[in-house]
């Protein structure tokens, strides 16, 4: 694999819970690392069930779409709780889908939460997007790449610290473009 | 002075000429070329007078400012005719200005633009902008710098190209925002 790998890092913007009803998504496309080509974005029904048609949509006309070798995703849901159908991401895209979590997700939480806004139907996108893995100190899901594979992505694209550069980017992106001033994270 | 001195590199996002009324404007805080800590990004008036004042207050309100080193503008103008009064601006903010230009600018056609619409008064302030420099293959004005020390940040910020990584993703970021997807200069 080159150093030099063609990563799409996509997260979702900071907005407004009460209300917004349409949420930003930013794809930042990274050379591994270190070189930023350029950007996409699309937008998503806040809690809505479009994320995995509008992410699709938004990488498949991209310019940058040939050179493209993996999907790396800042979390499974986007705008809330519009949770993205991994495995029909990768194959809308014929790409390789990497879901990057920071923190272990408190299922229970999410589950309940989901059953109380009445969309369970939600929590069978979640428990088919794979098994959890650990790799240093953050955990992933894959799909249509091998943990091997993946490890060698992520050794690519931590360029600083333990996470990936193409969503660190984009979540810088998201919360500054909307808030006026980026932010960390919880 | 130091690689990874603090520069914020500033550019307008796409607009449409006929419809929008307000522009955004995209700041990314790095460090040096390399690194991207953050993003500020604020609202101005297309074709108005508020640049100066939008851009000190974003800048002057950000958690960035007490490291940051010097302010990098791609061009003077931000949202069409919104001109920016770069001595003004410095002196709100404290900070050094250079206004980085890709192509000599054709003044006559900006001037007899700027007569068109009513705004000989922004006449003044690109006239006052100081003289044009050149460095290797771009121009810039300076404000608070001597040539010598811009000649300096340059090298450090131009990590790829001839161009400042600030302002490079700025640009990327307003054009991919908006558009959808990131685009090149003319």
């Amino acid at each position: 694999m080159k150093k030099e790998a063609r990563i799409l890092g996509i997260d979702d913007a900071s907005f407004d819970k009460h209300k917004d009803k349409e949420v930003l998504v930013i794809g930042t496309m990274y050379r591994g690392g270190d070189f930023m080509d350029g950007l996409v974005s699309c937008w998503v029904t806040k809690d809505g069930n479009d994320s995995t048609e509008k992410i699709s949509e938004m990488i498949n006309k991209s310019k940058f779409k040939p050179q493209l070798q993996l999907i790396m995703l800042d979390g499974i849901a986007v705008g809330g709780f519009n949770v993205v159908d991994l495995k029909e991401l990768s194959i809308k895209t014929g790409l390789p889908v990497i879901n990057v979590i920071r923190n272990y997700p408190d299922y229970k939480k999410i589950f309940s939460a989901l059953k109380k806004i009445g969309q369970e139907e939600k929590i069978k996108l979640i428990e088919k997007a794979g098994e959890v893995h650990k790799v240093n100190d953050i955990y992933v899901q894959l799909t249509g790449i091998s943990l091997e594979d993946a490890k060698e992505f992520l050794r690519i694209s931590c360029v600083r610290g333990n996470y990936p550069e193409p969503i660190r980017i984009a979540h810088l992106i998201g919360s500054g473009i909307i808030a006026g001033e980026s932010h960390g994270r919880a």
